[in-house]
């Protein structure tokens, strides 16, 4: 039994990453792709600046490219709008009754809309039905994904918060070129240089990893009440953002306590066996040089997170590197891994191609 | 009048950079080019594998590389040996009668050795007599600069440590390749990848500035009662680095009272005109994504240290990004500078060259 | 005495190069920047988004850009227009008598313009008494520089034409990030990567050094009859076209005559003492791995074009490796150095101030 | 059935880049691992300073690796060994019964051992029994395959050689870092640089591509009359060589059938299923700037060579840009499919452990 899946977005860099990433997937078929006035009505092989490292999908090529609007014939849609057009347009999907899972920015701290990693808070997909309830959907809704430095930091933070105790988190973040988008960061900018600053990135940092690590209290999240403080910076990487992290815990734990809940870490994806759930969501090393992005960002395909240089801090109480694929598991892989454990849980229905069509012509 | 240098270490990495900027010294000649027994007696363009952006000045090009031991011909060292080598070859030369100022790091944490930034704490310099009585030394004597990374850090600290008081400082450094000399990083580690490991760098940032911000006290510096928890990354970068900064302070001030005391830092270096000094030993930029280390690290000559996005901190009380030209300020330059200092307050004596001789003829 | 200049194009790349270049002229003085209307009317420092490695020079940063368009107060016009624009508002200037001395490449091979490296083809300007006569103009004309990669190439031609004639030429550049401009390449297309093809770039290299290298023949140039192929690629350095080249010759000759007629050459810039022409215009390195990009870009101020590895060739007559700094030999300086010709010839009269603001009204 | 191999040369990258490759190979097992005296009686875990992107082969791992003579338990070698010491080791491998399928240059222009890219020319496999006869081999023989560059080049000559017969080729490569071994380049070096020498890189381009599409002619090959001139230059990319090429052939044809040549090309491999045999030896691309390294080199993992930008020359004929991925289809992998066309041709018979035993009994 397989899903059909539509790209909204599917043009751009994380739009080609989902596409990319669902080539052999088992579950999930891509039956549209969807994009803005300009794509739309030409094949995807046109409309697209394909950039992945394999060719574009068979299946995928030949598509027609759609105008992102509700009509599309799926099951669910991922949505890699950009952020400036992403709001209005998944609203719509989910009032059209579509199930949409979104990777952009504009959603994810509505009060009640889930921001979920499957390993870390799966329980806030109960969001989704006081979601419902409010906004007036049926069977859509929304759910997203965190931003790209957040998963990375906020699934190395969850075994540390729920044996220990988060109390203060210093983060200060080494991002790759491909986190800009396509054309992105000029050359001129990024060759031999670090640029310290990331437009609305600190601020997201300082708020997601909260808000996915808080606990449900009836049709909200109370957010979790540790700080983060981040500083972002973009250096000349391609693939796989950096962090060195120091964390104050507020009981005091040894190092071999940290090391040991960091390996043990596993979440429901792993107990499902979910498709793209890396056998471990966090891989720690223990070599004094690692992890390194160009050398094992590609771990559990791009999904598995690596931590390395578990050491006490000189002021928190510990501190590490931590290293997450950030176009995979920071983005197109932490929207599929969404869309399996929604798929799994039997919140994603079947709709048959009648009703679609229905919805699109009464919404017209 | 001029003074006569005597170059150890000449044909590194750090060597060459101190010739280049010796070049066309008005008060500093180098008259001696000294290295390991592999290059001695080998004229400097043969024993050099010169990586200078000029060619080797006229003057040192056809010196004769020494074996570095006492009875060179000059009035002071400066020291770029390897810290293999450094510590007893040092020792050496200040027991020969010759004032040796290193930037090898072999002696910097020696009770009664002076570690100088001149527009930090040039009254350390007064260590230099009580080390002269405790070890024996006549006319000679040892002072040294702190480590690359180590010396940006530090002078954005000195204000802010005299002004509010330094109570906490977390600081991640993404550090250039020159750092680690030549051949140093093999490229295949260096390009679209970060190294989270330098050897030995962490421990040196944290105890390092305690030194040089601490008080003299009696014939011992009182160390600084701050922490620093430092993280240090090698990127891609050819040279400068770059810092991201938290700091907790003492006593509460604002914004504005930060940036000002950065903006209107001064030292002896400038007040007296130091040759090698720049006009401002800190600029502060308030546009959003600068420093950056293509663009800033060549600010004055590469002697002025950057600092840019002083903003408020989460968890400590303000942050900010500093960059150092970590071979220029942060090595080569840091020792000239302390060479000035010490020639302007009539501490390098000219020795006369029958003494040189005689010196060297007793050693041997 | 000192002329005027204004510079069309000044916000972008070789617009800022310029003015860079320009900062401590002895003979020429940047009194008007002029761009696109969405710069006009703002102060230099707030439309220029400046990329150079030293501040905006005091006197332009505080200058009001001007549309371009004729009126400009200033004796000569220096181009680096884009070429989407440059070709009638490079006329509309001459036509208002200003001589315009152009890096933009719309006019560089029209028949009664001059493309002009002054060491190689200075006798060519002699072309603008016809070009003045056939357009009508009366103190304006046109005078052109080549593309950034044809002037190394032609420069490396010349004294083997000379001396030897040229039959065929085999030329693969490897050419520099800067020469795109700003943002030009992305730096996902750059890091870890080649891009084997330059826009219109290959046509440029094939026909633009075979009219440097012609002769006058009346009111015309007669092109050289050698041919060029051409292959460009870019490659990721921030600045410095490479060029491996392989040259057929009409006389057979030795190595040693190929080198000696290449270290001997020196052109009227020399003999006239030109201010930005370099000691040596071109620098013969006997180095087994030089010129690098890196190394040898900034030789005679970025002046100096180097050649490095002569040594036969297993098909043409012999092969060499040429290195030219783009964006100053090949944009700006090359600018600069023809307009510091012409003035040096007489050929740049001031204008009175009256007389531009006449010309401005009349044109309004 | 399958055939136990040793690598020679293990701990190298060439070697970890051949257990890479042979991980999951459905003919090849790697029993043994040898090195130098250094490594040898380590654990290959240990030895090995491992760079591939993924973990060590969990059978390879914990081989004990072994001193590189004679008595190895495997049923051929695969040698990775440095050319200063593969020369005598391999002779004596071959003399001991081994079957030597070597990577390194040493014996690759030995008249009796054949030079084989097996797309190209398996018929020279023919050598093996008169090399066999004329050294006194009797289960042993020597095999090798050309240099990374070659490869590429070679590979796209061989079906215009076939059909319209090949006269020059100018040829100017830019090669990836990975071609020059770890450390291999520095990081200084390499950033933000070009190199333009490989020491005994034009060389042997200018040779192999000769001998390998030569003719038998009885217990010899009779190189091809062609002349190649190569340029070599080393380029800040990690893997994946590009060569712009110029040919001039021996018939006129037209682009068109250029093209077709090299879109139909197939060999023996392709024919015989050999499992690392990329479906298509060469893929032509149409599009204005492929192929690029980061994008194309993974073709056909690796095995794939790419072709683009086919196009009339000034001087030539035609021109195209070849990329070929040095450290897989340019090394080990080329080594693999040589194994490969062997054993399939039932080249490789299977030593029995007790011969291997005896053979190392009596060497010793």
């Amino acid at each position: 039994m397989t899903w059909r899946v539509g790209i909204l977005g599917a043009t751009g860099a994380v739009g080609q990453k989902m596409i990319r990433c669902l080539a052999d997937h088992p579950w999930f078929r891509v039956t549209e792709v969807a994009a803005s006035e300009r794509s739309a009505r030409k094949s995807y092989a046109d409309a697209a600046h394909w950039m992945q490292d394999s060719a574009i999908p068979d299946g995928v090529s030949r598509l027609e490219v759609k105008f992102a609007q509700p009509g599309l014939e799926c099951d669910f849609v991922l949505s890699a709008l950009d952020s400036a057009v992403a709001g209005p347009i998944e609203e719509q999907f989910a009032l059209a009754g579509y199930p949409v899972i979104s990777n952009s920015r504009n959603h994810r701290m509505d009060e009640d809309v889930p921001l979920v990693i499957p390993e870390v808070n799966p329980d806030h997909l109960e969001l989704i039905s006081w979601q419902k309830e409010q906004r007036g959907y049926t069977t859509g809704y929304l759910v997203t994904n965190p931003n790209c430095s957040t998963v990375g930091l906020t699934m190395a933070l969850k075994p540390l918060e729920d044996a220990f105790g988060v109390a203060e988190v210093f983060v200060v973040t080494m991002q790759a070129l491909s986190g800009a988008g396509y054309p992105g960061v000029a050359s001129l900018d990024a060759v031999d240089n670090v640029i310290p600053f990331i437009s609305g990135e600190e601020e997201k940092m300082e708020t997601e990893p909260r808000k996915i690590l808080g606990h449900l209290a009836g049709r909200t999240v109370r957010f979790a009440d540790f700080k983060v403080s981040a500083h972002c910076n973009r250096v000349p990487v391609m693939d796989g953002h950096l962090e060195s992290v120091s964390v104050r815990l507020k009981n005091k734990v040894s190092i071999a306590d940290v090391r040991r809940a960091l390996v043990e870490f596993e979440g429901e994806p792993q107990r499902m066996g979910l498709p793209t759930a890396p056998h471990h969501p966090i891989l720690v090393s223990d070599d004094s040089d690692r992890p390194q992005p160009r050398r094992d960002r590609d771990a559990g395909k791009g999904m598995t997170v690596s931590v390395g240089r578990i050491r006490p801090c000189e002021i928190a109480d510990f501190r590490f590197t931590v290293l997450v694929h950030n176009t995979i598991r920071g983005a197109a892989g932490a929207a599929i891994l969404n869309a399996e454990l929604l798929a799994d849980r039997g919140l994603i229905p079947h709709r048959d191609r009648a009703e679609a069509s229905t919805v699109a012509r009464e919404r017209v």
